[in-house]
């Protein structure tokens, strides 16, 4: 086995085309093994094998630098790179992420996993270089799915700024997580249709070299157009044509499920675990396509990610023209939703959490300062929700419920969470943001019909004394057995609040509350700093009422165990009991 | 005179073209008028007069929609619907912001003064447009230093997917504030040189449409162009070519300080007054460049924006390669200085508050997650800095702070500044960001030395008792007046604090202070909901200590008298003191 011998880049050139091959069948093998009991982003690793064997054939990790975007294709650069044992070894398929991580190798250079950004951290190492008199290879990779972020339109056009040395490995797969949209992706298969000859070229049009390969599997192509653009004293575009999912039939012809993938079975394709509860994606497509068949003003959006929000291929055709993947371009998501909400229309924009992260700017400036009425729904913004560090969903309330004029919901429960969803598409008069519940959906079956147009009316669920518990979105749950277990113990009920709005303190309440309460408890699935939780404080500073806020403390977590997590922040029933009985 | 007639786009085509280059003289002399007795967007608006009178002669505002990028360039706009007596009469100079303004004008369809949005929220109107069955024009104004900002690039290639009428005017006169910086302009500098017959043309790679205009001065050639692409079925660009400043010498010559100016004297263009005072920008070009002498790995990052670095052209020039304008590019510039900072450089960005809103995700994913030691430093993020409603400084406190890893310090003095920079440069371990006082600059002369890598240790500045301020920043002056204040009405001197930190409690510190205090007072320059005295109102909300936060109300402020509005936030002393009595 070549693999086994294969500790640096090294170790590749040793190795003859021949060889190479042998290799890459190897590495794929390993590959397919290890996502088929592991999981993992399938279709990008499997089309990356050739061109990253090529990478380490001709330059020299680690002195000799390679940034991946997003870095969901680097497994085979993990391979490459003394890390082979967690793709060959069961025991260690857990040793590595799924990303690129400097605490882990050498040769990764940046956390990353957000998409769009390689070309301008690649260009910060090769202005370092520059400026030390240093010489080596500064090379960027990056799919053709992530070329339309404006991070990357930004590093892109900047790149020849450099002057020096800087190679650009586009890896043009014709796909995004979905299938791509933009002007741009017309190029691109102008350039592909021509063998790269095409005139009209978007990477010499923002100043660059530009060198095209056929065939991204081909090993020796790859080799010699990497060998031609080596020491390049210009930024240099290597456009690579190759297939997502490259030789596992399945993945070949469905590439959009085959994006990421849970564990399955190798023979015949088939997920190992098949997810039957209903999730907020399939209540957000049903309630949307119903409300978009009423309606034809309302527009659902996405930046890229329609699964999110259930617009599966089949579902994504029965909106038709109602439903916009605008591409990789988040920022442009909101000013678009922000545009159709100021000429009459009703967007409703889905995202995760942690890439509404682009947007903080356009959320301020485009949308709130008109107050345009656009719905936004924010997904796996909970500790449940994915836990990389690169994904975390925990950082949303701090980031944008401090945007003035912005609404921001907590729903507790599906029907609620529907309820909101109506009302935001139905009224005119906020940006409505609505952070989806995280963990299994909670539902009692009884519709909800609260007019939330007053705005920051937080709702009390069970009026008590002594103690009150105003529990936050996903935490309601949470809260509620934190008061029924003070009831136990104390034999006096708190009093429960579900506070619905996370932007705004209902201060007719909170003051109310003085009367008959010594201690307020506040829960919320987030970090505490900035939050909602500390707005509960700063109301109560001046008074004798107690404040106990709970939440998760300001750090990155990486891969963490939720039990063990919230244990760690005080955030268990018990523990929570435990605290109000020593200030009581 | 025309411009008296004209109320509207209606009243505009009734000219000729004679006439109509009558009204633009006389719209130009108006414009020359306010804007040195007023001050204003200078280079800009001189440059769009023509095309403006073209839009208005061949579109039917406000039926057919406008969208100006930055709208810094829409004064002209204004004088032709129903606005022109800001523009003509002395008296109504101020009845107009800026900038457009939906609250101003049914003319104007959103409130901008951030870079790079046209063409995004105009495809917004065009999608709402054809989902309700409308089939007006919609045309969105761009200029060429905006083109290079991300979201511009994302909504032009979004574009061509709306696959339905939307004009976006390509303003090209060449600069910037500053010159361009970015691949993309020597495309353009091909497209003028060919007359728009280049095949490689950064539009059309982007599946644009494209017209050239040799002369954007020439309304004749302007009104043609745009006959010709009014009512198209597909997006198109009109690449005009203008000149900023037009008609006015001095400006034309030199235009970077003629973007923007302030009251000057039209016979001599002398500024009417001249700053003499050091400021912020003087302190941090010496510095820097001082140090770049010492150092050739510093390197100073501007994103279009240099002059408040203090990098003049002249300075830019000193700096050499050390220097980098990244062009409008905010999400590049914090991950290129990430890049450096990885690869052992020391990556020094200025930027405004209100900008920086921009980089939200790359501060977080591609910097903090990593930690790269890279110096940001934050300029007028200040109830004190800029006052119209796209450019406040007073939300960076809640963005940024809560964002782990950061280290975001608040200095108080130029000194403390100084020695601020001096230890954030030769540190290795955190990604900084210096939050510059606003208003006047405060010295004392005494050089500080000290070492911040203590994180989060606040300084006691005088010792007391009872009362506690903990006076952040700019706001650290007043939290001393105030400590005077309660000195001499209570004969008990109050503690004072300078916490330094930003994105940190003192915890120790805090604990201490339970031992002799009953009032801690919090005093903070930007809005309180998600900021800085809100951590201390969490850190005491189980104790005994009464905490009093005071800094703005969450509020979208608009041209605010800052006196005004601190009475209105009881940020006096008088007022401060007087709650501090009332419960002490």
């Amino acid at each position: 086995m070549y693999l086994e011998q294969i500790n640096e880049s090294a170790d590749v050139k040793k190795l003859n085309v021949e060889q190479l091959n042998e290799l890459a069948a190897e590495m794929r093998k390993a590959l397919l093994q290890k996502l088929s009991k592991n999981g993992g982003h399938f279709g990008p690793n499997l089309g990356m094998v050739e061109a990253t064997i090529a990478l380490h054939y001709v330059f020299n990790s680690p002195t000799d630098k390679i940034v991946f975007d997003i870095s969901h294709q680097s497994y085979s650069h993990k391979m490459l790179t003394g890390r082979k044992e967690a793709f060959l070894e069961e025991a260690h398929y857990r040793d590595v992420s799924g990303f690129t991580d400097p605490k882990e190798s050498p040769h990764d250079f940046f956390t990353v996993g957000h998409t769009s950004t390689s070309v301008s951290l690649a260009c910060g190492l090769a202005k370092a270089r520059d400026v030390k008199g240093d010489s080596e290879n500064i090379i960027a990779v990056i799919g053709d799915g992530s070329l339309s972020g404006g991070e990357a339109l930004e590093g892109l056009d900047f790149a020849p700024e450099l002057n020096s040395n800087l190679i650009i490995l586009v890896n043009d797969n014709d796909m995004s997580i979905a299938e791509n949209h933009g002007g741009l992706y017309q190029n691109l298969k102008l350039l592909r249709d021509t063998k790269g000859a095409a005139e009209c070229n978007l990477f010499k049009a923002m100043g660059l070299d530009y060198l095209f390969v056929e065939d991204g599997h081909d090993i020796e192509q790859l080799i010699n157009a990497l060998t031609q653009v080596k020491d390049s004293k210009k930024p240099v575009v290597v456009h690579i044509c190759t297939q997502k999912g490259k030789g596992y039939d399945f993945a070949e012809k469905n590439k959009e499920p085959w994006h990421y993938c849970g564990p399955f079975d190798l023979e015949t394709g088939t997920a190992a675990v098949t997810m039957t509860e209903e999730d907020y994606s399939d209540i957000t497509v049903a309630y949307l396509l119903k409300k978009m068949k009423e309606d034809r003003t309302v527009v659902g959006i996405t930046s890229g990610t329609p699964a999110v929000m259930g617009f599966t291929e089949e579902k994504r055709k029965e909106a038709g023209s109602q439903f916009v993947d605008v591409g990789i371009a988040e920022e442009h998501a909101v000013a678009f939703a922000s545009g159709i909400a100021a000429n009459g229309g009703k967007p409703v924009y889905g995202v995760y959490s942690s890439f509404l992260q682009r947007t903080y700017d356009q959320l301020s400036q485009d949308l709130c300062i008109d107050s345009n009425p656009a719905t936004i729904i924010v997904y796996t913004a909970s500790v449940y929700g994915m836990n990389d560090v690169t994904h975390l969903g925990i950082f949303d309330i701090p980031m944008i419920s401090n945007i003035p004029s912005l609404v921001y919901l907590a729903p507790t429960t599906k029907e609620e969470y529907l309820a909101m969803l109506e009302w935001s598409i139905s009224q005119k008069d906020h940006p409505v943001a609505i952070r989806v519940p995280g963990g299994r959906v909670v539902s009692n079956g009884k519709a909800v019909t609260t007019d939330y147009s007053e705005i920051n009316r937080y709702q009390v669920t069970k009026k008590g004394s002594k103690v009150a518990i105003i529990a936050l979105g996903t935490f309601y749950e949470l809260g509620s057995r934190v008061a029924e277990e003070i009831a136990k113990k104390t034999g006096s009920e708190p009093t429960l609040i579900n506070p619905v709005y996370i932007t705004g303190t209902d201060d007719k309440l909170l003051e109310e509350l003085k009367a008959n309460h010594d201690v307020v408890v506040t829960l919320e699935d987030g970090i505490l700093n900035g939050g909602f939780g500390e707005k509960i404080a700063r109301f109560y500073g001046d008074s004798e009422m107690k404040v106990l806020n709970y939440g998760l403390k300001k750090e990155f977590l990486d891969r963490y165990d939720v039990e063990k997590l919230l244990q760690e922040n005080r955030l268990t029933v018990g523990q929570i009991v435990e605290d109000v009985m020593k200030i009581q």
